[in-house]
């Protein structure tokens, strides 16, 4: 029995108005944990209000209760007076986005997350980078409670596992995952919805991006790294933003050469979002975080701001990344 | 218990010199249950043939055992006096290619497979549409059997049942899926290994391809059909084959309106592969069978031979889909 998760166990029956927080740029595991971390607690009788300082990406409406999700429009000094701050999945205090002024109120704080580069920043941290996701932390949690998982429920924990473990690809999908997955399954998760959903709802116009993203794919460092980049300008041609072209960094890393791959989203001129993916050896966390960012060693991101363009700004950590590929073997850990 | 299962248990015991039948353009599920039934079996001190009329892909090298297969230049008579052939994954005679020949010669034949379109061609025929795949019902026959798993066994047993449901992510997935792969990956299979054989090893060529089929692209019946193609000259530009280029039909059926996917190769001058896909309620493998080939409804193919140019031979499948599209509402069954 985990220790701490047993602190965060008697901290949350303690509480009765409890507010749960995802990060900015939410992704699978996020909504999942914010979602089925709620769903829970409400049915051990709590009030909980689920708070993400961005906008929910459609892919994720079709899931239940994602809609009642708010965003920071709706924060109210109410919120300060919650008996218990519970943010999940965000790696350090930046990532929460404007809801971090909570962290300034004396509420006490949990966090649950199984980022390696977790900064720490609450109370009470349940950090736990052997888990392949957090929603699998709030399945392990959930089941210590002894919540009575419904339909609903079961679909809303197994979305942040499949998601992160990238539909049970990833080197973080152990025997302990498919576990979950079974039991959530017999508990009334449904698979396929769940990939329809996240990756069969592309629009026609993601094509194209894509035929302008495989025109801007270069190779370095004898193949082993490739990058590629859409401008806001790219993403204007088709009425998309960067949130409906998330895949791509992955499709750069199926290279058989590629160790590692970069992509660039910019979102407005002079800021670009990175995403890193490596495929065995190469720590894309260490360069995240030297740019501010944080993550994985196997998939990890960081904002970029700049003057001028989105490919000369790229450069530094393109060339970062080449010369510690390029000053090791291939067998050596990076 | 299954008393056909235990049927082909029982005639397996039986046997001393076994041949393991696959069938052509073999994919994961194919490859992986000739392995790895032959290695169970030969864990049971059977001696074992592994036969596939087909070059195996490339993506297959780095698994153990696959070397050992034997394509029909290695013919001859004495596979004519095994005790047994065991044909798996094949759906009709024709699918094991030349090796057909071996059914007229009197030797008692099993046939394992999970496709309900079946043609149950051999003496005793396990064909059980509600597994995910033939792999799993390989595991379910070995566990019976008592066999005992290696990492090599289990990886090679694995491989089917991943790729068979996309990685976890077609209907098929159920929870006996993910208490097999749970099993599997405690006994050795690497989850990320698969993974990454299968999906990361592409070719920079085959993203120019991608191009050229996006370039094909067309939507058709309230864009809830999306079709493509690429001829042999495409291939022939980047010296791909069409083994190098099989997820694209996946791709096509992942546009959010797409209830249809149709994706054809021209393998030869007047001979083209052509697969299908449905996301929710179309049946493929109904049109697949018109056109003399086979499947499940939500994944099947066939081959197409023609005379001239092969967008236009493809016609008659475009228009016999739109039809079934456009003649039905959008929530019948078809």
């Amino acid at each position: 029995m985990n220790r701490t998760m047993n602190a965060v166990f008697s901290k949350l029956l303690q509480a009765q108005n409890i507010l749960v927080c995802g990060h900015i740029m939410p992704d699978g595991d996020c909504v999942s944990s914010v979602v089925s971390l709620s769903m829970g607690l409400e049915k051990l009788g709590k009030k909980t209000t689920m708070a993400i300082d961005w906008k929910i990406p459609s892919i994720f409406s079709p899931f239940p209760r994602v809609e009642r999700i708010i965003d920071y429009s709706r924060y109210s000094t109410q919120l300060e007076n919650s008996d218990l701050l519970v943010i999940v999945d965000a790696s350090s205090p930046d990532r929460i986005g404007r809801f971090e002024r909570l962290l300034r109120y004396g509420m006490p704080s949990i966090l649950i997350d199984h980022h390696a580069t977790n900064t720490r920043f609450a109370n009470l941290c349940w950090v736990e980078p052997s888990y392949s996701s957090t929603a699998q932390m709030i399945f392990d949690l959930l089941k210590l409670m002894e919540v009575s998982y419904d339909g609903d429920l079961a679909l809303m924990n197994y979305l942040g596992i499949a998601t992160d473990t990238g539909f049970f690809r990833y080197s973080n999908t152990n025997s302990t995952v498919f576990e979950a997955a079974a039991e959530l399954v017999k508990l009334g998760a449904d698979p396929c919805m769940v990939a329809t959903a996240i990756l069969e709802t592309r629009r026609l116009e993601e094509f194209f991006l894509e035929r302008d993203a495989i025109d801007n794919l270069r190779l370095l460092s004898n193949d082993r790294f490739a990058y590629s980049y859409l401008r806001v300008e790219d993403f204007e041609r088709y009425s998309l933003g960067e949130d409906d072209f998330g895949g791509f960094v992955g499709d750069l890393r199926s290279i058989a050469s590629v160790e590692v791959a970069l992509f660039a989203s910019e979102s407005v001129g002079g800021e670009a979002h990175v995403s890193l993916r490596s495929k065995s050896y190469f720590d894309v966390s260490s360069v995240a975080v030297a740019f501010g960012g944080g993550g994985h060693p196997r998939a990890a991101g960081f904002t970029l701001k700049y003057d001028g363009d989105l490919e000369e700004a790229l450069q530094e950590a393109v060339e970062l990344i080449s010369r510690r590929l390029e000053s090791h073997s291939k067998d050596a850990t990076l």
